[in-house]
């Protein structure tokens, strides 16, 4: 796992619980692919989804008894495997080969079981949140499915067109990203029976959380080396992907940036396009809005009733920002 | 609609209703695909699965309001979405071209949006399921989509391979065809209160109904010619798959038939393999096995308490194994 939780010992250790609970999900002789599939959930992923959910848990009343712990659990693990079944048919639509650090799926197993190991992801994590979740958190994180689906599809189709339209970007990473934070915040403190108006709260402060997360992901893309992202730089202009940074350039310098964005895509012409992007000083800029969602989400923590779970999502909300892989 | 259901015009009726719920749930403005994949879920498929679910409703005790006739219509609906977005992802694995005598949605629209037009699907049924259906039609629904991809991984990993094993055959086709018709009854039967012994009853006979009607399926692909079927004959062969009559045909005349079972499969070695099983008479002989099923569901049916349901599903096991398309 990540050092991200590194200071708060009692988080981590509930993150370990819920990796113990997802290798035992995961282990079952029925399912072909299992094995490979488990390694992938379990191999290092950041676990802020499921972080999320037990940091919303923690605006609950006190006195809730280990069952209610136990759901919570469960829950955390559900969405860590809708975030993975995401990850798993991403990877195939981007043909991507390698996810944190280990070779992804489609290219061990082919597509078509890999496009199966995503539906198998996707029918475990509806099945833990049926078995363990409230009626009203099942129909939050059933219709949400729906919903990365819509901005996925959204991003595929505008790959290569090279939209600058910031509108557009946002609203594909709301989809995409900042809808699972802010349902992950909501879920536990929903299910952990928290206020209402700190659980919208928290909806809101997650989704900003998630935002702020994305774009610092999109800038990584053009900073990073394969050694601390584990995926090679300049990725998601080979696949065709606008994200900020190159929106920001584009707004600035469009007459050298728009006649190189064309397929097909080589890595001289991408390594190109990165060198204007930084040039143009549109990492600084994107980094600009990452930090004002940033702010925007200390705003709505800083409203909430005091707790550890207070101080564990502000620090989450910082580290997020400051990370760089 | 088929024309299975002409002497029913009750469940007729309620088909047409789930129909238009089905037209009204995948209008999603929001979804880029919503339009193209309305439009094959509503292309004529059979509508049993649908048909079963109302069926199965119908052993539940008389005097159920109306409200409770719209919550068996949206999860015979969402058992519908389940279905056809397993169809649409099977279509991704088998590079099938037509579907329903349409083209399919990776056809006209690619791979990566296919992939994600059957997550969409498969979470328009979650939430239609986790909207409607009372928690432990949920829980059951849930755990039967991981059963589906279980069946269908194996079902991959032994293509090209032509094992002989009846076993293995019965074991694959139980998880991906007859499980949802199973299901679909005992759900039915289950949120109209049904008594548990006729839910479990219904479980069986929808078990061995669909057992009988994918052997059907599986022998119609080695006799129908493209129109009938509205799809290719000897299609399972070319995909490498070893059915019930290739099965039957390779015990009697393994030396025949063993050396034309190799990549790449060309239409001319399909015709003859097609013609050796079936002058084995395997066709005859899967069919008897077909009969024994259907034998099997009209005994647990018959034990049943009187009512029209009872008979609409003599009726339609009867018809499933007689159809010739």
């Amino acid at each position: 796992m990540t050092d991200i939780w590194n200071n708060s010992p009692h988080l981590s250790k509930r993150l370990d619980r819920v990796e113990t609970l997802l290798a035992e999900i995961l282990s079952d002789p029925g399912f072909p692919l299992a094995e490979p599939t488990k390694r992938l959930v379990l191999s290092g992923g950041k676990m802020l989804r499921p972080a999320f959910v037990i940091i919303g848990s923690g605006f609950g009343p006190k006195g809730k008894g280990p069952s209610r712990e136990d759901s919570i659990h469960h829950i955390a693990a559900a969405v860590e495997l809708i975030h993975t079944a995401s990850l798993v048919h991403d990877d195939i639509i981007d043909d991507a080969a390698i996810r944190r650090g280990i070779s992804t799926l489609h290219t061990d197993f082919g597509v078509t079981n890999a496009i199966l190991a995503g539906d198998w992801l996707f029918s475990q994590s509806f099945r833990l949140v049926a078995d363990y979740a409230d009626l009203k958190s099942t129909r939050i994180l059933a219709r949400f499915v729906g919903s990365i689906c819509s901005a996925e599809i959204g991003q595929d189709m505008g790959k290569f067109r090279f939209s600058t339209s910031k509108r557009s970007y946002l609203r594909t990473i709301a989809g995409k990203t900042a809808a699972l934070f802010s349902l992950s915040l909501h879920v536990g403190a929903s299910e952990a029976k928290a206020d209402p108006f700190v659980t919208q709260a928290l909806r809101r402060a997650g989704y900003d959380i998630g935002m702020a997360f994305q774009i610092i992901d999109d800038i990584l893309d053009y900073e990073s080396d394969d050694k601390t992202l584990r995926k090679p730089v300049g990725n998601d202009i080979k696949e065709g992907l606008c994200t900020l940074p190159l929106i920001l350039a584009l707004k600035k310098d469009e007459s050298s940036l728009r006649p190189l964005l064309r397929k097909p895509m080589d890595d001289r012409r991408v390594s190109e396009i990165v060198r204007l992007v930084i040039s143009a000083g549109a990492l600084d800029e994107a980094r600009r809005t990452a930090q004002r969602f940033t702010a925007r989400a200390r705003v709505e923590i800083e409203r909430l009733p005091p707790c550890p779970a207070k101080q564990e999502l502000m620090a989450a909300a910082d580290a997020l920002l400051q990370r760089r892989y």
